[in-house]
């Protein structure tokens, strides 16, 4: 190991992580400052830069045609921005006390030390993988890395696989029973919760889990995976719950996710209630002047509920390294937190929700109302109008929004960001009814169907004493 | 003439005009008071009630199959719910003094006074019709009511028409070049503006322009009409403007509406400077207890600019019928006022705006940056995937969001609506950049185009003195 170079008067800037939030801070500190002021050094220990995990579901399904598709920028894009950029090399300690961080080259092994003015922890979010048997059997795979994603595409092609598992339904799993389904694939989504998608209340689950059927794939739900069997070839033939097994020829894990944070708890910085890194609105780690923090890294503020939370979405993570490079570049910028927005689709069926579930609202100590409407994307006369799902939360007597969740077809998702920002702005549902929505026959009903929900959750807050 | 009976304890209320804002007050006020308490009373001058006139260009293009679906409810359904409904029945006179209305059998010529102990006013707009030589010929039509939708289908079906030339490029035109096209006639849209869709700024509207014209559409801005020129057989056979003649077959009107106040100021009921009803935030009409007006025929508060303004459409009819059968009920509502949103497709162009131009801006007294950028339906590496072009206005120094326009393909117009929140809430642009919109790679890039509008807006602000 050596000790960097010595540098002058030039700050250096390390980050740990070359996807979304790292690379984010990285370019945008350099949009801040030029090389003359400031050295960036990152560090990535896999193959890619910059990659979109959300759309490896629809490589997989073949929506987009190959996997550099996936990719928004390469090393030597970020390279030819005066980014010292090394691959390949994983970061295995952060030394605060002495400000520089210890890597190791993956493929030769070689260490090294490089001492830094100003870091960014952007290490990312590992798969849940529960030790079950057979959980490393081939034939088996995580799709949280554009190499998971190519094992899966080579898996597919390169065997007669007919019947594919997926095991677990939140958006991950219902993206790849999509992926699958498109494929040809006869699929099975299996599923420890009540209804698939549990970041919506189990009522509009329901809907979720019958348009799922509609499409042909077998939601089996209530279902803890207690082992996967495999064949005399040791590949994975079957998953097997408590209750029955299910044949596989593949098994997709899309159980969720936790942060990243070993490097960071073992360097002693503050860790919340789901392991993620604690920032301050700057994201700044807490208690380290020099130190940022963001991405599936950190816990963010639900600025509904007033507590922290862990959401691994490209969104916010391209936020945060938005953020931290302005910051770490010497300007000012703040994250303010999320409302828990999220948008998903399984074929033509459309899900999304922001705020809070009823669960999440009765933790954060708070009374509700909730109202479930029935409309229309369209106006109803017009060709294409689907029909639309929307539910919403009030809280009791202010009759501030609390959460809204859609389930319907073309045109139902993205209606979930009127919510979004109206949960933003803190606006009741009786504000919510005279919301000045775009209307005309192609786009909406008259009454757009969130006005038709804050107004029957208007009427039901003024229903209470 | 005769006056009405003794009415006992029992509360009249009177509606002039059966569409939108009319029925709707009719309709609520009957579910906040049963017949026992509140009797109603509505006039209708046409054959129909509560129709959607938004609807009329898809019914003359097609996508419509008949006039019926457009008809929301019929006067039979209104009857049902204990609204005595006079069709065909024009109400000629509002006497405030004595608290009644005249009104005369449009067929019969019989006449009658009715009186009322509240009245509701929702008599419309009617459509701007310049009174040049040949406007009455046979071929000319407008599109206002179904009556007029009807008589322009007859005329397309009945003759060989070939050519159309709609006069006028607002919402109304450009929807029924839409039609027409749809229909595989030749269209000519002759505007007397700089481009079209006045309701945005030139810039965007030439967007819309170039997309027209690549639709085959014919555009000529800066364009007056001067007269209508008619055939040997009285009919029309050609557009004139100053400079040339465009031929046609059948013109269709489409140069916006103004209020329909004859009665109202013929009472002595305070008009504004668009010729709208005055109102207060309850829609009572301003210094009239008992009197309430609302839809195509007041003016409305312009949030942003502190104005009113005259905007017919009929969400806020709706709305404003919602809010006055409330209040008429014995309840309590008020309609806060609008921000401007307006959505327009031309067959899979998408047109929305929201807030100020910069042209209203000035005139408001604002100084203002502006933001144009284009992005993005859905993540750039997923099918269907298609350009946006979003301009945003922000306030000089306080970095308030004044307005939004959108051009662009599906996907486009409805996000519109962030902007619409986000200007009732008052947000700036700054606030904006972290607005925690829906994100997956079938809805949107990983900073959705609002955003990264509110991006280039928050950075133009801060570079201003």
């Amino acid at each position: 190991m050596s000790m960097s170079a010595a540098r002058g008067t030039r700050e250096r800037l390390v980050v740990i992580g070359g996807d979304a939030a790292g690379m984010s801070a990285a370019s945008q500190a350099r949009r801040m400052k030029g090389p003359d002021e400031l050295e960036i050094v990152a560090f990535e220990r896999g193959h890619f830069t910059s990659f979109s995990a959300c759309g490896i579901p629809y490589w997989v399904g073949g929506d987009v045609p190959e996997r550099d598709k996936l990719i928004a920028r390469t090393p030597e894009e970020h390279r030819a921005r005066d980014i010292d950029l090394r691959m390949r090399t994983e970061v295995t300690e952060i030394d605060v006390a002495a400000g520089r961080v210890g890597a190791r080259d993956v493929d030769s092994g070689a260490e090294s030390w490089t001492s830094y003015d100003k870091l960014v922890i952007a290490t990312g979010a590992r798969p849940v993988r529960p030790e079950l048997p057979g959980m490393d059997a081939p034939g088996v795979h995580g799709v949280q890395t554009l190499d998971d994603g190519q094992a899966l595409l080579d898996s597919l092609t390169r065997t007669r696989a007919r019947r594919a598992v997926v095991v677990g339904a939140g958006y991950i799993g219902v993206e790849m029973a999509e992926a699958l389904i498109n494929r040809g694939y006869e699929v099975t989504v299996v599923n420890r919760g009540r209804e698939p998608m549990s970041t919506l209340d189990p009522d509009m689950g329901r809907l979720v889990h019958e348009a799922m059927e509609g499409l042909g794939i077998t939601m089996v739900n209530d279902a803890e995976v207690t082992k996967l069997l495999t064949g005399d070839d040791g590949r994975v033939r079957a998953v097997a719950t408590e209750d029955a097994e299910f044949p596989a020829d593949v098994v997709v894990l899309g159980i969720g996710v936790r942060p990243e944070t070993a490097l960071a708890a073992d360097a002693g910085l503050p860790l919340g209630a789901h392991g993620g890194l604690l920032t301050d609105l700057a994201m700044r780690v807490r208690g380290h002047e020099n130190i940022w923090a963001g991405g599936d890294c950190v816990e963010v503020l639900d600025l509904v509920s007033g507590r922290e939370r862990h959401i691994a979405l490209g969104t916010h993570a391209n936020k945060h390294g938005q953020v931290i490079g302005t910051n770490a570049g010497g300007g000012y910028a703040t994250f303010p937190g999320v409302v828990g927005t999220a948008v998903s689709k399984v074929c033509d069926l459309e899900i999304a929700r922001t705020g809070l579930r009823e669960k999440d609202a009765r933790r954060a100590g708070l009374q509700f109302v909730t109202a479930t409407i029935e409309s229309t994307s369209r106006a109803g006369y017009y060709p294409g109008a689907s029909p639309m799902t929307v539910k919403m939360l009030a809280e009791r007597r202010t009759g501030r929004l609390l959460g809204v969740q859609i389930v319907g077809r073309e045109g139902a998702g993205k209606r979930v960001d009127v919510a979004a920002v109206a949960l933003t702005a803190g606006l009741t549902v009786e504000q919510m009814t005279a919301l000045d929505l775009g209307y005309a026959p192609p786009f909406s009903p008259v009454w757009d169907p969130v006005l038709v929900a804050a107004r029957k959750a208007a009427k039901a807050v003024g229903q209470q004493p």
